[in-house]
């Protein structure tokens, strides 16, 4: 049977998502988990692999397993072994065929700042901090330019011998005080391409760049450097959509 | 010059506030940052003590330095040279007869709780996960009780010489799903009052519990026994006000 998941997790603690040998991953975690729970060595499928740092409420994985009770204990027994910084928050049964990356329809992520004159402990693993005034209009302009079909070459690199075209259908501000959001929805990602949309959207924020920069750099396919990434803690897959 | 500075932490990894030999507390690390910053030896007074675990966003502490440049350098550099889980986030001149502790008027704390079927890793270090139903109007009639001048003798222990009297101004739940919180303010707590008041009115609110015979409990003045006290990491010392 093939199984359906989703799963949250705190990326703080890991080397991102995808299984390394030496290393603590979120794939992995999960590996030994549902290998604990049903004495199969079974490999996962992701929707897509978060950095380094990355947080998750709503990646989707998929694997094979032999499991014969109902889900809902599956779910509570893979909770209960896991370590507290990852969840399956849901499970249900898939089509043989379903595939997290290849069938989903849409990504959608969100990036936190905490603004205020000073850090606070409480938000620090789950939020980008930034002290400096920010045109928040400047940002948003920028921000609306995004949407549509482009060329993302300036904001990132694709898997080998894939192309760098993608469509973002939702790219927005959020301000609700002392937070920001920005919230990103598009049919897929390339590497690092949200962290560096984020990190030069702060660029115009700060004044460093203007919009009309902005739209240079999304323009010139690549030829123009984007601004840097943001750092990886401010960020979140929220959800992936089939 | 004394100055009074507001002190923010995450208590996941300290043994509590009060400053111990052999273990990382925040008094330690604070006095630690004001030696490293000042050059002095400066003992900090807190407004209050909190457990291992139990977090803050408005500590209030008070010290004595001979700091000669403006005080908003001296909260930059003690930022700058806390870890990641500690900040001030205020600092000002204060009278040289001004005490945290017996200054205060009240104390203000809330509790957090995460109501979901499952656990969320990226709340888990500021919340308590109830997945269990919880009857609020139960809990919200229990905590109106709490309000005014009570013997707490059954909800914590006062320090030595000291008596179980205190005044609770506000004890109220307020949801927000999938949070709720319990906000309670009073002059000032017995050792673990908040957390042994939290776990028995979440005993009210599983059923386990009448609201009457929360009554009695606090009736009882000790002679009766609270509920076990709720985990720290939900509790949250939020302003201490003078």
């Amino acid at each position: 049977m093939r199984v359906r998941a989703v799963v949250a997790y705190d990326g703080t603690d890991y080397q991102g998502f995808q299984r390394q040998a030496s290393a603590p991953t979120v794939q992995g975690t999960l590996e030994a988990a549902l290998a604990q729970v049903t004495g199969e060595t079974i490999g996962l499928l992701p929707a897509g692999r978060t950095d380094t740092g990355v947080h998750a409420e709503g990646q989707v994985i998929a694997f094979d397993t032999e499991w014969r009770h109902p889900l809902a204990t599956l779910q509570r027994a893979l909770n209960a072994v896991l370590p507290p910084d990852v969840a399956v928050r849901d499970v249900a049964a898939a089509d043989a065929r379903f595939h997290p990356r290849y069938d989903a329809r849409s990504r959608r992520y969100r990036y936190t700042i905490y603004r205020h004159p000073t850090r606070s402990p409480l938000v620090r693993r789950t939020s980008l901090h930034v002290a400096a005034a920010l045109d928040l209009a400047a940002m948003e302009a920028a921000a609306r330019m995004l949407v549509g079909w482009h060329d993302f070459a300036a904001f990132g690199t694709p898997p080998k011998g894939d192309n760098t075209v993608r469509e973002v259908m939702q790219a927005t501000w959020h301000s609700d005080p002392p937070w920001l959001f920005f919230n990103i929805e598009a049919n897929a990602f390339l590497y690092r391409m949200v962290r560096r949309i984020v990190g030069t959207l702060l660029q115009v924020g700060l004044g460093r760049m203007t919009v009309a920069e902005f739209q240079d750099v999304l323009a010139a396919r690549g030829r123009l450097q984007s601004g840097p990434a943001a750092p990886p803690h401010g960020l979140c897959l929220v959800e992936v959509k089939y």
